[in-house]
C-alpha cells in the first residue's frame, strides 16, 4: 500500500473519519458515535475509532490488515496527557493493524489547524462546549471545556439543562420563570416521552445519555425559531455566556491577532451556532462593552 | 421466631437498618454502604440493604433464613413510584428470606414520621439535598430532592461543587471569585490528591463518586471555621438556597402549623446542618424577608 494517512474529528455525539493518500487525495470517509472518552469510557472510544477508520480502508479498497502510517484524531475531551497516553497506548495494544503512529489533540486545536495557520479564538458549542485562543506563536489559552459536570456553558447540554431546570425550579416554587414555560415543559415531555417530572429521573441519572440529553436543544430552537420567549431565553443566555469566554482569553491575545482584514479572528464550531440569530443580541452586548474596557 | 420488624434509613453515603420486636425492643443495628438506587443502582441498593438486614438479624441472634415480619425503609431517592415498586419486586425475587413485607417512602418522610405526627417542614441537607411540607392532613409539598443533576441546593455535594467551580471559574478568567482561592484550591489538590484542573476530570466523570465528591464539604467547613473567606461563603451561600426552600413551599403550609409553641416546625436533617454557625446568617435573612411578604 503506497503511503495512506488518516484523521479523526472526534464530537460528543458524532465523530468522522477520512483517509487521505501521500498527494492528499481523500480516498474515503466514515461515521461514528460519540468518541469523548470521559462520556464513553477508554474502550468504547477506542473501538468506535478502530471501527471508521477500518471501514474507510474497505470502503477505500485498502487492505485493512495493513496499518495506516499515521492517524491525527483532534477529539473531544482529547486534552489530558495522561488520557491521551492511555488511548494511544490502548490503541498500539488492541488494535495493531490500525495505524503505525497516533497523535490527539483536542478538538479546538484540531478545528483552530484547519481554520488558520496564524491563530485566533475557537468557540466550540455543539453537545459541550470550549473556547481556546491559540496566538501567532502557537501558545494557548483556554476557558471552559471541562465538561457537562464542571461547566459546559453555552453548549446545547447546557441549554437543555438551562430549560429543564427552570421548568423543574417553577413546578417547585424555587425560582420565578422568566417566561412562560407552558411550551417548554411539553416540548420537554415530548422529547423525554415522560409524563411529569420525576419520570425525567431515569433520564437524568441511570439512562443518562449526554449526546441525548443534549439533543433537547434541538426542539428548543425550533420554539425560540417560532416565537416561544423562554426558549429564546435560554439560546439569549447560551450566547451570553459563549460570549463571556472571549472575552476571558481576551487580555492573552497577542497584538498580531488584531491586526487581519477583519479583525481578530473567532472561529465558531459546533452546531448551536447555527440558532446564531436567537443568541446574537446578548453575544454582541457583550463583546461591545469588552471592547468599551 | 416471635414477630420482629425492621427498619432501614437510607442516605447517598451512609445507611442504616434496625430490627425491633414487637414490643418495640432494639434487638440490632447495623451500618451500610449508599442505598441511593439513582447513585448506584437497584442491584447494588438491594443488596447493601439486604446485608444490613440479614447481618441485623445475625447480631440479635435470629435465625437470617427466616424473614422478618415488615420492612420499613425511607430511603434517599425512594420517590418514584415505578422505581419504589421495582425495588420491592426485587427484594422479593432475589431475597425470599429477608422480609415479609415491604415499604418504602422518601429520606425526607421517614424523618417527619420520626419527629411529629403532626407534620411541618423537613430539609435536608447531606450527601444530597430535599425539602418537603407535610400539612396536618398528611398531604406533602416537595421543593428540590431531585439530585446533582438537577439541583441537589445546599447539600454537601452542591457546596463541594460550587467551591470547586469557583477555582475554575477563577483559573478560566471566566469569574472572579469573590473571594482568594489559595485556600480552597490548596484543600482541592489535598483531597482529591491532584495537582492541577485537569486532575480533577476523572473525578467528574470516569471515577464520579458523589459521596467523595460530597465528602470534600468537611474540608470547607474547617476552613470556614478557621477563617477562610471562600469558605465561609459557600456556606452561606447555601443558607440562602435552603432557606430559599422553605420559603417556596410556606404558600400551602396548613393554618394549624404555625399554632405551634414555637411556631411552624423546621426539621433539619443531614451532616451540612453541623454547620449551621457558617450558614445562619443567609438562611435568617430569607426567613426574615419571607415573614415581611
Amino acid at each position: 500500500m503506497s503511503a495512506v494517512y488518516g484523521g479523526v474529528e472526534g464530537g460528543g455525539t458524532h465523530s468522522k473519519a477520512v483517509l487521505v493518500s501521500a498527494e492528499g487525495d481523500i480516498l474515503a470517509e466514515t461515521d461514528g458515535p460519540c468518541t469523548n472518552h470521559w462520556l464513553v469510557g477508554v474502550d468504547n472510544c477506542i473501538s468506535g475509532i478502530n471501527e471508521m477508520v477500518q471501514s474507510a480502508k474497505i470502503k477505500a479498497g485498502l487492505d485493512p490488515d495493513t496499518p495506516i502510517c499515521s492517524l491525527g484524531m483532534s477529539l473531544s475531551g482529547g486534552e489530558q496527557k495522561a488520557a491521551i497516553q492511555k488511548l494511544i497506548d490502548d490503541m498500539h495494544e488492541r488494535y495493531p493493524k490500525l495505524s503505525q503512529s497516533y497523535f490527539i489533540t483536542t478538538d479546538a486545536i484540531g478545528a483552530m489547524a484547519t481554520a488558520s495557520d496564524y491563530g485566533g479564538i475557537v468557540v466550540i458549542s455543539g453537545t459541550g462546549s470550549n473556547c481556546k485562543l491559540v496566538n501567532p506563536d502557537g501558545t494557548q489559552i483556554g476557558c471552559g471545556g471541562w465538561g457537562h459536570m464542571m461547566g459546559d456553558e453555552g453548549s446545547a447540554y447546557w441549554i437543555s439543562h438551562l430549560a429543564v431546570k427552570t421548568v423543574f425550579d417553577a413546578r417547585d416554587n424555587l425560582v420565578t420563570s422568566p417566561h412562560d414555560i407552558t411550551y417548554v415543559k411539553k416540548a420537554m415531555e415530548d422529547y423525554f416521552q415522560v409524563s411529569d417530572l420525576m419520570g425525567m429521573l431515569p433520564h437524568l441519572y441511570r439512562n443518562f445519555q449526554k449526546s441525548h440529553f443534549a439533543g433537547f436543544c434541538r426542539k428548543l430552537a425550533e420554539g425560540g425559531n417560532a416565537g416561544d420567549a423562554l426558549c429564546q431565553h435560554v439560546f439569549r443566555e447560551a450566547g451570553k455566556v459563549l460570549a463571556q469566554h472571549i472575552v476571558a482569553v481576551l487580555p492573552e491575545v497577542h497584538q498580531d491577532l488584531f491586526r487581519g482584514e477583519l479583525g481578530l479572528p473567532v472561529l465558531c464550531v459546533g452546531s448551536v451556532w447555527r440558532s446564531w440569530e436567537l443568541m446574537k443580541s446578548e453575544s454582541v452586548k457583550i463583546g461591545y462593552q469588552a471592547g468599551q474596557i
